[in-house]
């Protein structure tokens, strides 16, 4: 129960961050790039983010920025994805590109993208952090990309993988996320490369156990609890 | 005549380090993000970056990576624009998204946002240089963003826009680019924030009239010289 409580009391104070950095105009943009946000998620990545830093005596306000863009990275991917998938409902809205229509969305993402690295090049934090931040960053997004594409090639091809290209196709997909909120919310909080590291393989490793869990409820487990038809993955 | 040779010799160097660093795996994400690189392009806003490095008295391979970030933006912006508009061809071969399909294209236009940043942060300039870099960039292309819904909600709109409508406009969806090139390739060469700012608003400049041009020739011009129909936009 505690927990719980942990997480949604760093959701609010990043939604509230969020809420700051997704005004501007044209308005549409920023309604857009905020829709999905607005609407639901966890803020798990966020809250991995504040964690990792707090376990290493950061503060939390120091980690509210990198928590926030990995945020936005997350939505800006889920935006992208909802238009390849061409999908039409998430967190029981329209998905951006249905409200919005495509080019708006594609915009809506990319403007999530570039918000991302400018709350941490114009953050608080010292300038060694922030490369630190910056490299990982975009390493990660690389990495998602590569996992995107592993995932589209891998369902054109209508074969299982091998559990090798599965686990490599995750860790990208879904791990590199993981990985780099946690080693981001070790970085707001210092130096030691040692203690960045291990938080990277810790955040590494749960990504992949989260998404492996994930894909066997999405085939044999309760849709109540993804808000997903049972089976619809694997019937792709 | 000399220019030309300039810009071409730059544009070799350029061609070189994207070429090294638009290669990985999977193959096909790769081939997809350089797919109009490798087909065309004057590699003008690279040029932009040297020239503005070179007139501040910093060297040439210095700035390739900033160089060539702003290629990888430009080119982001080229192959996310294409399936917006649904253009088929661009540098007289198919769009990405007409040759890869657009869900690797929306994929391709991301993994060259990714891989700009991460040339940054991984170049060998300064600290200071490089969150000035990124911060700058994100800046750009946060613009571009901003620049692109205003031309489509313009166009959606069906009205001609008045001149500051106009101007707001382009000078987010073109001249931001080209400010950020120079003010890039300055910051490449000096910590001198007023010779950065002067070669910032110069770039400015420089985009708008850039983007008036190539505006009234799609209007008024030959069509040997835009490789467009003439009044196409207009028509639109």
């Amino acid at each position: 129960m505690k927990k719980t409580k942990t997480i949604e009391k760093n959701a609010k104070i990043v939604n509230k961050y969020l809420n700051l950095k997704l005004k501007g105009n044209p308005k549409t943009l920023y309604d857009a790039a905020a829709h999905l946000i607005i609407h639901g998620g966890k803020r798990l990545r966020p809250h991995m983010v504040i964690k990792s830093c707090q376990i290493l005596g950061g503060d939390t306000m120091v980690a509210i920025p990198a928590a926030s863009a990995v945020e936005m990275i997350h939505n800006f991917t889920l935006v992208h994805d909802d238009i390849m998938d061409n999908d039409e409902m998430r967190h029981g809205v329209p998905t951006v590109h249905k409200k919005f229509g495509m080019p708006i969305a594609i915009l809506a993402g990319d403007v999530l993208f570039s918000k991302a690295y400018q709350i941490i090049s114009d953050s608080k934090l010292s300038k060694d952090a922030k490369i630190q931040l910056v490299s990982r960053l975009a390493k990660a997004c690389v990495d998602v990309c590569e996992g995107q594409l592993l995932d589209v090639k891998m369902a054109e091809e209508k074969r299982i993988p091998s559990q090798k290209e599965y686990i490599t196709m995750i860790g990208k997909k879904t791990a590199a996320l993981f990985d780099v909120s946690c080693s981001m919310g070790a970085i707001c909080a210092t130096s030691n490369q040692k203690d960045i590291s291990n938080l990277s393989n810790f955040g590494r490793n749960l990504g992949i156990a989260f998404q492996i869990t994930g894909d066997r409820i999405g085939v044999m487990g309760d849709p109540k609890m993804t808000k997903k038809p049972v089976g619809n993955d694997l019937r792709e």
